[in-house]
């Protein structure tokens, strides 16, 4: 059923969370968690809301660089997303400024979440639902396979979502009764003294998490004292990821993880640069059977690919609002199946537990089948500012019911947050 | 000498070049070349400029990037570059929409380039020189050795500069007297008819340059007849390389050059995604002997450091206005000579052969000290914009005698192509 969107409207949207340094990490010192928010309307009264998650200065440019994409939206009638996502990507004066990689493709990843978010609420469906009851040629005609042929082809994809179709009523049942398992990164942040690391580790045990994960790369002699509290209050074998945030050299991340090995390490995310596929493959080799793990700041599928190609990840962390949106997303959910991968995916920021849960339970429902060794990242900021934001329960995400993509925020929240004239930096 | 940077101003510069169809290549059917220009003013009254290079829509978004620069640079006290330009690169909170890559790095590459110009000017020289006559030890000291140290350290770096020491001198007189090869990829324009393409092949004979460049990869047929109508003007054994700008996935470009095989290929340059160093890999070893070139949209010195890693190129095509300007693209030609590739510089554009012509020209007199299998691309448009535009002699860059980097644009181009306002704009 077509329809037509009739406008765009974009928010700078900023949080000044750097005035308690939640979010505080070895290459993130003092972000104020923010949104290049979009709306977009249509003529019979829906709305789709999108965004790009970045922290701080530059969300200006990310809300121009959406406001850009307004000429291939706005009067559009849309139908088919594949093509829709397909004409943005291959704009090909636009696809210059990345390609595909950057700002100019975090906004379409925000305008493509958003028709999607308007698709599912027009459907009266949770998206992940949506998706999730595609028939397999439908979600393949979602996917760009350009790049990807030497690794995954259309025939490939059929294959792997037609072995998941038996079983997907069970397991829609089995979200909506038990959710999907959480892990979380509240207790980790750098700026946390030792006091507050270990009240929040209890407090992770107490809600049921079964992994935290830390920040580490600012000094060893830190992460290890920082690393011992976390192992004394969860106990041996509880599984304790590390996050260095870019921060290594391939040299430095084999011996800054070596230091740590002793006290148990589940996983090393973003170990070094996002970019580095061939770093990341030496790091793996040399830091095994320690798993490294990436995907938050990885640009594209292209760059997914080879890291799976490499066999350089032992767990893939897709970021909802980085790349092209779902319909990228979906292309990755497809490669990390390929190669048997679990998705463990990024989330935090702003909106981003809100997004990613519903790939997930798509993953689950229609890709891979399985929820085995696999968890979706949990942080407990900026919720409340969300019409419906994420639940967890005994650490796992309750799967969402209510139409949509969870993406759309507060009409309050949006005008006090406004950048550089609502209230909460008025003051400043 | 400390100078003081009191003014940015930046303009939306875009030429109406798809009117004509040059430029035009299998990805990009109707670019019009553009310009994201800024110009930086000082305390004493020198200039500086720069810009990042677009093909038309999201100029103004590659605009507004450099806009959001300001702050870095406006009001400060500039001394070393190698550390503003870390500055730039490292701000946490920028650095989050990249990083290192697509918009905001090209808008830093802009700023670095319009400093690099200004400190030229003040000292009265052409980049090259400037940079040509810097110690081993000042060289160091402008490139960030983040993520290489697996490939190059500053160590590395030192023994490289150290050992071209010798003959500097000599090598500066010789591109006095005799200037730097070039290529050109003027006649090879897939918009271009035979008849065109014929014309301008000899027309490129007689200019006396010894490479040429076709564009590839619409239709295998027209690239077998286009191909065979440059061979028959140039003769054979004369270098014809071609370009596919992304075009295609690892099989068919195997497959596509190895149609081409026959009538001899000289490179094959962008055949896949600028991102897909394994496919590149997987490329080069399908297309044997045939030579795979790329760079001009790879966008850091970690992707250049991955290619030479794992032997996937054997030309590399770095760009002046994409990487993070002057302070990168001398890590990414150390890095070059530290695998003994040779870097052929991607030119054309707007003003991108009057900027690289100077990188080039460094790397001679003082990193790879050789001019051997090394030319530097020339594309005859827009240069009649610029102040100090290159200067062609009998298929040599002559090599550049006035202050600065050549970026500066007159300003009645500036004033004439302001998009939208500009005389060219308003009558459209």
């Amino acid at each position: 059923m077509t329809y037509r969107i009739v406008g765009m409207e974009t928010h700078d949207i900023r949080f000044p969370t750097s005035r308690e340094l939640d979010g505080s990490d070895a290459m993130n010192p003092d972000p104020d968690y923010s949104a290049a928010y979009v709306v977009l309307t249509t003529d019979d009264g829906f709305e789709g809301h999108g965004f790009a998650f970045t922290i701080g200065r530059g969300n200006d440019v990310q809300t121009a660089a959406i406001s850009a994409l307004s000429p291939y939206v706005v009067g559009r009638d849309v139908e088919d997303l594949g093509a829709l996502y397909k004409e943005m990507v291959y704009d090909s004066q636009l696809r210059w400024l990345g390609p595909e990689k950057g700002v100019m493709h975090m906004a379409i990843s925000a305008v493509v979440n958003a028709l999607w978010d308007l698709k599912a609420k027009r459907a009266g469906k949770p998206l992940w639902l949506l998706l999730g009851e595609m028939t397999p040629e439908e979600i393949v005609g979602l996917v760009d396979f350009r790049y990807l042929s030497d690794a995954l082809t259309p025939e490939d994809a059929l294959a792997i979502l037609r072995a998941s179709e038996p079983g997907r009523r069970e397991r829609i049942e089995r979200l909506k009764a038990g959710g999907y398992p959480a892990y979380t990164t509240s207790p980790g942040w750098l700026g946390y003294d030792d006091d507050k690391l270990r009240r929040l580790c209890k407090e992770a045990l107490d809600q049921g998490f079964t992994q935290i994960k830390l920040k580490v790369g600012a000094d060893l002699a830190d992460d290890v004292r920082r690393f011992r509290v976390a192992r004394e209050v969860c106990g041996p074998g509880f599984p304790i990821a590390i996050d260095a945030n870019q921060r290594w050299d391939v040299a430095s991340a084999i011996e800054w993880v070596g230091a740590l090995r002793e006290y148990g390490v589940h996983w090393v995310e973003e170990p070094t640069s996002p970019d580095d596929v061939l770093g990341h493959k030496a790091i793996a080799e040399g830091i095994a059977p320690i798993a490294v793990a990436t995907g938050e700041h990885v640009q594209n599928r292209i760059v997914f690919k080879q890291l799976l190609q490499a066999g350089a990840i032992s767990y893939l962390q897709l970021d909802s609002a980085r790349v092209g949106g779902v319909n990228e997303n979906i292309a990755i959910l497809l490669l990390a199946a390929r190669f048997g991968i679990p998705v463990c995916p990024h989330a935090g920021g702003v909106g981003l537990c809100e997004l990613v849960q519903h790939l997930s339970m798509f993953d689950y429902v229609a890709v891979s089948g399985s929820m085995e060794n696999r968890v979706i990242e949990y942080v407990d900021h900026l919720h409340e500012h969300f019409i419906h934001p994420v639940v967890i329960d005994n650490g796992n995400y309750v799967a969402p019911a209510a139409p949509g993509f969870s993406a759309e925020m507060h009409a309050a929240s949006i005008a006090a947050h406004a950048f550089p004239g609502g209230e909460v930096w008025r003051d400043q």
